[in-house]
């Protein structure tokens, strides 16, 4: 990539103070940032972040236009400068991600009745069944396993070695990293006789618009109806996702997450790293669960939440705190004891 | 699929009560069951789930027959309801599911001395390798890869991806969902001039009749014996199995629990999810462990805890609710320690 | 394998007290061992465990040369019998797993531009894409992805389904375990205009020499520089390593863990299983953190914690302890409320 601060400046809607043709080729954080390369300063608070970059140029909040800085370069003020690096990113990318090609790879093994759209692409020793359907400009990965009747819509990306049952749909733009698994069994079992009979799980999993879902997570399908994850929504690596789970838009849900069956995330919920909900709970539009909280009860919209169980947030940090005075209470509750006995003299 | 309820009540030796003829096509939730599904209702404290439901028939207890129910369809009366609506699910699933194809697909890469049952399949790209032994009837998914020496016993269905390594020995109706991985090295270093030394593997896995292994979960060899699974237990996604641990029969297992090296379930053991295990610890039969908790020490049989450290549920659940407690505790002990200094004016 | 054990004397560096003449053929632990297998006792303090066995001959720790036994049979004394045993073990290794063949399998897909090393093997169905490098006498199993300009070191050993994105970089002795997923996008998104918005993925991850990783573990590549894994570091299982994190020399990181963006572990850090590390949190040399522990804060060199949030370990413990008295000291609380009201007559 190559472009000159007077094009960047109009590509991100900035206002550049510099030299318009000096030319970029990438970007960096500040520490490590070049003289062709960019940097960007997300608020004025990290303004030490600057100190001794040798960057090119940085982005700067406007605000910054008054500030004093440890630094005296070039610079581009935008709105929002993590915004305008990630669009710069952006351009970097095209050039340098390996070029997608399309066409079906010669070994992959597509069955006839397969629809596949234009410019789509699937991968060697990738696998289509029967009756499946794979949008325009979509793009299957090597050794991906893409079940029969299961629906690809347009501009997907699947990377290598994921897996989708039979009959899931997924929408538009949707990412799978390597490892997914979309459409295994719930898990389902009534003990008779002594034995766990396996209930069958004939539903299936739909994922909306704009879902990305992280490398090894797995998305069981549901018990009859569907297990649903909603447009733009965003899952980590190997998050466990239960049958019957619905999922609403545009939520967040961090690396080894796991939610139990059918329980409900209403839009906006962010779920922290190995988090674990039981099944069956609901959480309000918006509620936020800290790392390796547990959940066993519905949260009501906005709530902010941890611990595990999980209380709302100020509760559990004030008991955190106090936990650690544990040791300090318990000296005085002996000492307190000896004095007054079991405290039945009253 | 297509039954009339005669045939249905039948098949599930249950006492029908409305229309013999009428014909029902699938299954579904009361609230969303239209007039062709069939739903259940798994008892009577859930009478409220078939208000307005538009059903064709309701699976309901033989207690229902006194008692009075917000819905006037047909009914099957029947003594497990869930049982009886999981046995109408398998036979919907009979039509529904994908037909595993029989043969071995020209693609796979099946090593000569490698034996195969009668009616078994093997998919595209998988490999099969030397030795290797294949039961009847037992279908091994596309891009599976099955190692030397391992036995596959009949009627097995391996999803596409599963990976079991050499010499791992798996029963009859064994079902792996895909990314299981079976038999890859126990995690054990040994510590020697300043490296950690690799410690081999060589034992095994022995993954017992009618197990189930969910979507991405890894079990490894042991170092010198068998890590075994107990017939008929079933295990949910993204479980971690160290090496050397023994599992007994009829176990229950929920996502991301892990068990380190060398412990030992007897049968009828449940974890919960993310449930985590010490290594050399052995929980009694039928001890089970709520989602989350960490387990350091033997459990007797029978046992139910929970926490991280885990404790009996009972005294486990006073704490949790004392805990809530804390901050009054603490204002009041600040005051006490005011009014009688350290307690040590006594 | 067959040993006599005046040979396996030598090979270990040993002290025989036996038959030189008498030939073992393998190795199992004391309970199980047969006439013809070698056991050890790691020191003495376990000798109960030799307490009826059958071994052909025990490694045992040259202290025991003047202690009292339950073991009349042939004997080796070594500086270290764990490490002695390993070596056994390694020869025995040598000859009982499968023997890795070389070349390229017939239905591999590799690049005509991609470079392959002296005696390295490519599996089937895997695929080596442009300009990817495999050192010499590195072997990648059947089923494996290899991205564009992955360069991979010698002598490294990628089991079957293992998966490298684009720019990897991986060094020499480097054992990869099924599942693995090394590369994925860092999890990252910027919120703009009621959306989350990617952030593209544009650095790499680099693993040293003598890495293991295993199965199902997920490694993602940094945002713009490094994911980083320092040589000698051995991880297990279905670990989540988030983007641009730096892991130094010989730590060992139990299955489960998980580790989220930026964070740094010092040389010899060592984390249990399901444990939870926050963004750009440093763990200093050598500390330690228990099993399901939650780390929120930097910890000092060699520092020990557990809980989650993590407390140093003694501190964390007595907490513990009294917490199990809470019920006892919230019963005394209540009584003593009653008798003095609110502490604030004073």
């Amino acid at each position: 990539m190559k472009i000159n601060l007077k094009e960047l400046a109009e590509l991100l809607g900035g206002d550049l103070q510099g030299e318009g043709l000096a030319e970029m080729t990438g970007a960096a954080p500040a520490s490590s940032a070049g003289p062709s390369e960019v940097c960007y300063l997300e608020d004025l608070s990290k303004k030490k972040l600057l100190d001794g970059t040798k960057a090119g140029c940085a982005l700067l909040p406007r605000a910054a236009k008054e500030a004093e800085l440890p630094y005296g370069g070039n610079r581009i003020y935008v709105d929002n400068p993590k915004w305008a690096f990630t669009i710069l990113l952006r351009k970097i990318q095209l050039e340098k991600r390996p070029k997608a090609p399309w066409g079906i790879h010669p070994t992959a093994v597509v069955h006839t009745t397969a629809r596949l759209g234009k410019y789509c692409h699937v991968g060697p020793f990738s696998v289509i069944e029967k009756d499946a359907v794979i949008g325009d400009f979509s793009f299957i990965g090597a050794q991906c396993y893409i079940g029969e009747r299961v629906q690809v819509g347009a501009n997907c990306h699947f990377y290598p070695q994921v897996m989708v049952r039979e009959a899931c749909v997924i929408g538009n733009q949707v990412i799978l990293h390597p490892g997914v698994v979309i459409g295994a069994d719930g898990f389902a079992y009534i003990f008779v006789n002594g034995r766990h009979e396996k209930i069958p799980q004939l539903g299936n999993v739909v994922i909306e618009d704009e879902v990305e879902i992280g490398a090894g997570t797995t998305v069981d399908r549901a018990m009859l109806e569907q297990t649903r994850i909603g447009a733009g929504t965003k899952i980590d690596n190997l998050v466990q996702i239960g049958h019957n789970v619905h999922i609403g838009r545009s939520c967040i849900i961090v690396a080894q997450a796991g939610i139990a069956g059918s329980s409900v995330l209403e839009d906006g919920v962010v779920l922290g790293g190995q988090v674990g909900l039981a099944d069956h709970v609901r959480l309000g539009k918006g509620s936020m669960v800290a790392a390796q909280s547990g959940i066993m009860d519905d949260l009501p919209p906005g709530q902010v939440v941890f611990g595990s169980p999980a209380r709302p947030r100020l509760e559990a940090m004030k008991i955190l705190a106090i936990m650690g005075r544990l040791p300090e209470m318990y000296a005085f509750f002996k000492k307190m004891k000896a004095k007054f006995g079991d405290g039945q003299d009253k």
